[in-house]
């Protein structure tokens, strides 16, 4: 093979995912090699480890700590970035782009929040910049964004995009067990972090969503627009109440374009059983997207681990020698050409669940249905349900109601009153209801 | 804007695709002209019924009803094709490629049999081919095979890609209606043809994985390679056996890379429920991809109708367009570089259903068993159910085994014998069970 046939490539960090790249240039090179034409081969790796790229054959003096030595090789046209976090990898991943070495990275922390200065740096140096595996692992929802449903205008995409929360949730639903208890199951089993606040508390999800908005929207969409409610106060009991009404409990990410604005958020929210992503169980991961040409499509499959996110990861490696062989680098430059407004939280439309306790009272419901109707919430269903004795002290009932569609704001203003009513124990949890148009 | 800001096509066809190709162009004109920093002009369209064209705001003087308007146009460097049928679009497609015009087109019966010269004619004229809009409508399954999931080995592809059979089956699965009488409701409701057979005897779906098995594995795979069954000997027995053993009734279109050889065949299948493909109701179609580093996928859509053709036809106008600007034409040729062979029908291993009427007579069982057994057709269950007069003549009993995995000549050769027994009525229906890994 010439050395015209061989693309070298520098990977910084060479932890989980690194070693999957390792391991999918060896295994499949067969098929790479025939389907690009070139040979792709990994000539120098980051890594403060050096025993962890050799085990899998890389030789030792590939393996180096110093970024320099990968910026200064001339070889190296093409930096894969799997080493995570946000510093230094963006200070690397921005000096690779200057000086024209193509970028492909998996660090959705970095692409959600810089993704502009990036793009600039790319543009700079001439470089291409790619991160298919930021968002869904190996789920190729970026390049379906970009180019497979280029011809249409993106009215929605909701995303199961977090693996240990639908992990969680899934197995919460099946088992009827409460929050704490699946958690520390799903770190037992690997499928949740000693600290999982980021998974948890829906951070990661909202790094994902920002980038899939920016590029189904073609607006610049950052982690501090996304409106963020995490799954930890999801209880049996709501699990069981959505059920009963249809519906099963997910943490979605969803982003609308509402033409005038687009709304860009993440909490757990109530899905009936007939929307397409409702069926996405465990740790796998789905990313719904509505066009207004090919209507409803949704796109399914592992959302981590090793191998799916190096298929996307070595996916994007190709299509980069593809762009460098035929002489097309910058076929994709940033597609944040638009500046559209975020939707405030309190003006987000949607419908509601909400669960109180309340004094076993005559008059009861007409109070709180009246405070409701007060702050134009309209109702859908309400459930009075379960007597029961709460701190030893008086019979108490369990109030749940669905909404129509209403304004956050006018929601937390009447459960502002409701909550201040003496005839009311608690709200116990309120939680957004979507995918309305398909149950 | 300039003239090298427009792109000029020819269009051929402007029945039902080809409007919403018009319509579409118009429509969302703003984001792809934006998106791709060109403007794509429909400069001719080729159509013996100018009204249909002319009604959507094209000039009557644009519309001709000879093909060499189009192919003598120096303006125009693309073809967009979506007149559908064998020939005259074969013909017409082999001489634009070979002048050098890049064609698109959605004909998945001219791409399944004829890929091979209409990839020669583009090599010759140094054109482009593109065809996703041939399988799964608006799913932009072809990029995902060629491109996103360019660094797996493809293990297996199982599409439901046709979408009056899977509404057929959805409403016989949900009402319990009988195949004549859905399909008459499919009919009435624009959902079958007036002559249905090419869908409901599974010609169609072999068309389109003889597409994607091309591409997933790399190898020519034409029509007449594809084992075919239809639906239509499916009754609602059947599909309530399905139920009570935990399964759907689908009609899959199959495609595993066996390593040593690939199978490629269409039928109905039983589907566990746990399987991603077994929620697929009604006209969606949606393809399953395993491949060796990205595990399950599975993408979701509507696989036929106007828009959503449309916006895999653009799609691809839009991906031409970007390799014209960056002077990388032939970004992919054909695929099919190796030559596996495919397994014979009768070496096909699956799971199998059988329902047979026997008389109900002591021994009976013992008997059938015997005869599964001496061709090494091992039993996973077996129920024998209800005991009915038939023909007003003796008492029979109704006996469903599901096999374990077994050699399609070794189960067709055991009921052979079976049928000769005189204590057999019928073999009443012979159903694969497929996706067996996962439930």
């Amino acid at each position: 093979m010439l050395m015209d046939d061989v693309v070298s490539i520098g990977l910084l960090g060479a932890g989980t995912v690194g070693s999957g790249v390792i391991k999918l240039l060896q295994e499949n090179a067969p098929q790479i090699t025939q389907r690009l034409g070139k040979k792709v081969v990994i000539k120098k790796v980051l890594e403060r480890h050096p025993e962890k790229p050799c085990l899998l054959g890389i030789s030792p003096d590939m393996v180096t700590d110093r970024f320099e030595d990968i910026l200064d090789d001339p070889d190296i046209q093409l930096v894969v970035e799997v080493l995570g976090g946000i510093e230094p990898t963006r200070q690397y991943l921005l000096e690779a782009l200057r000086r024209g070495k193509h970028v492909v990275t998996a660090n959705k922390d970095v692409v959600a929040a810089y993704g502009k200065e990036l793009f600039e740096a790319a543009e700079a140096g001439k470089a291409e910049f790619y991160f298919e595996a930021s968002v869904g692992g190996g789920i190729p929802v970026i390049r379906i964004l970009k180019e497979s449903l280029a011809a249409n205008k993106i009215q929605e995409v909701i995303g199961i995009v977090n693996g240990t929360t639908n992990y969680i949730l899934t197995r919460m639903s099946e088992e009827g067990a409460d929050f704490a208890t699946v958690l520390r199951a799903a770190q037992s089993a690997g499928y949740a972090e000693a600290d999982p606040t980021s998974d948890i508390e829906g951070l990661d999800a909202a790094r994902k969503i920002s980038i899939l908005a920016s590029i189904a929207f073609n607006t610049r969409v950052t982690p501090d627009n996304v409106f963020i409610e995490g799954i930890s106060r999801i209880t049996p009991e709501d699990i069981n109440y959505a059920r009963e009404f249809g519906y099963v409990v997910k943490l979605l990410a969803i982003a609308r374009d509402l033409n005038d604005e687009i709304e860009v958020r993440v909490h757990p929210a109530f899905l009936p059983h007939s929307h397409p992503l409702a069926s996405v169980r465990g740790v796998f991961n789905a990313i719904y997207i509505k066009g207004n040409a090919v209507g409803e499509t949704m796109f399914y499959g592992q959302g981590a681990g090793q191998m799916p996110t190096a298929s996307a990861v070595v996916g994007d490696v190709m299509e980069v020698i593809r762009n460098m062989k035929s002489d097309s680098a910058r076929r994709f430059a940033c597609t944040c050409f638009l500046d559209k407004k975020i939707r405030p939280k309190g003006e987000i439309r949607t419908k509601y669940y909400v669960r109180l306790i309340v004094k076993d009272k005559p008059g009861v419901m007409a109070s709180i249905a009246g405070v409701f109707g007060n702050h134009q919430v309209s109702l859908a269903s309400v459930i009075q349900k379960r007597t029961l004795e709460i701190d030893g002290q008086m019979m108490m009932a369990e109030i749940v109601v669905i909404t129509h569609e209403v304004k956050e704001q006018d929601i937390q203003d009447a459960l502002a009153v409701i909550r201040g009513l003496s005839i009311v124990h608690s709200v116990e949890n309120i939680i957004r209801v979507e995918g309305g148009g398909k149950g």
